[in-house]
């Protein structure tokens, strides 16, 4: 599998690099099929804010030429990109000097099990909580210690993803996916403007549904209306959508909105 | 300067190693004098104490020797220490077999003004707000964009730390110090228990005020408490004592009890 560090091959990082002392860089996972980055526009477009947001210097069309090529030599898989503020001894002040490192890593393609899509997953109530930081959501920076805390609290295989609240207890996502509801006949996503983590193949839900004249809106969600929705739906840009069947003790059925999104989106991926 | 990886000379990291990839571990920075890290038990406890909670098997004992070594290699200056989880090419979920890696850089002594800890420094009002997070509160964990964010906002040599408020207002500490405040003969510190990371020498001047007779009180503290207060000081385990001058429009001279905590701390920084 391929890694390159700023457009070379390389396999290690330099002590000093500032995201690993302070997890200060950005980073975005991309399906890569017959050679080709999947949503690269969109995965872009979210870097560019994150660059913004956190003030790293990060050269776009560069990045974009690259992931191009790393990509082509990938083949199937895949492809990590890391974009870090770089280089820094001690202290958190960004240097002015410093050069953003770009890390790509290629791995081989998620292996999950075909029911997930088919026939849904059983969902794990995570007990750890999403804290309210509006300078870091939506963003999909490199400090991910909640989504590892939460991760870690179950191993058996039964389920496939786990939901986290934040603080308030307002439901908000998955720990690798983002979540959308189905409540008579209108699409419901979070609201993640205090927290969570803007996914890309949720905005291209988003924008699937508006050109196909599916009602949505994006806003809080409070417990109880997941546990009273009609379909429940996670997404990311490597599976696409999993139907939600079960989450603490409530059933539900792959819905016909769910069914018809997931078609679409599995148009793109197979694309 | 010495960089040690597990304990051998090396200067780059793995780039599948979950700290930089999540922010997955810890790190302590220890004052080095005549080649021995200072407070070391206390820095080994806070690290023994983040282990537990992040379930980052690290061995102490070793770490233990180790900066011992370090430190006798280095001989005066800064021992970064950096604990992470180890390797893993995706996914949140800590892998059973991960090694943690122990990784070590040295820096020179820091210089700062002399005058900071004289005549006391100036605080900057940062507007970036820390996250309740309770699960990760106290911790000096790798996901430290929040300072990054903070420490970003003032770039004038005026003020030597910036102040931090939770996002419901109250202080908490400084960027890279925790925070004390003196109102009637009381020594007054933060609650850290939602958000903030507990110090080594905020822990040291809490023994310190116990083994003196000082009165103190680890609670909540409100913005108006702190403009209220008698004296204000700020502490970290490389520069001991800064006293607080001028934050907002408000003056203080420097008290008695801040003197009296400084001149006991700097006996023991140049022991």
């Amino acid at each position: 599998m391929p890694c390159w560090i700023d457009g070379q091959p390389g396999e290690s990082l330099p002590l000093v690099d500032r995201g690993l002392a302070y997890g200060d860089g950005l980073f975005e996972t991309l399906a890569v099929r017959r050679g080709r980055p999947l949503l690269l526009e969109r995965h872009l477009a979210r870097l560019a804010e994150g660059c913004a947001r956190l003030a790293i210097p990060g050269d776009l069309a560069l990045i974009r030429t690259e992931l191009l090529a790393f990509s082509a030599a990938l083949g199937e898989g895949v492809a990590k990109l890391l974009l870090t503020r770089g280089d820094g001894l001690r202290g958190y002040a960004p240097p002015p000097s410093a050069q953003p490192r770009r890390i790509l890593l290629g791995s081989p393609p998620p292996a999950y099990p075909p029911a997930n899509a088919e026939q849904g997953v059983q969902l794990f109530p995570c007990r750890t909580r999403l804290a309210e930081q509006p300078r870091l959501a939506g963003l999909k920076h490199l400090n991910r210690l909640e989504q590892v805390l939460a991760r870690a609290e179950w191993q058996d295989a039964e389920h496939a993803e786990g939901l986290m609240r934040d603080l308030a207890g307002r439901v908000i996502e998955g720990v690798f996916s983002n979540l959308f509801l189905v409540k008579d006949g209108l699409l419901l996503t979070t609201d993640l403007r205090r927290c969570g983590v803007a996914g890309v193949m949720r905005a291209e839900i988003l924008a699937l549904a508006k050109r196909t004249g599916i009602s949505v809106q994006v806003r809080d969600i409070a417990h109880a209306e997941l546990l009273a929705a009609d379909e429940v739906f996670l997404c990311n840009s490597l599976y696409g959508i999993w139907p939600v069947r079960r989450f603490e003790g409530h059933d539900w059925p792959v819905g016909t909105l769910t069914r018809k999104l997931q078609a679409l989106v599995r148009k793109l991926l197979d694309a």
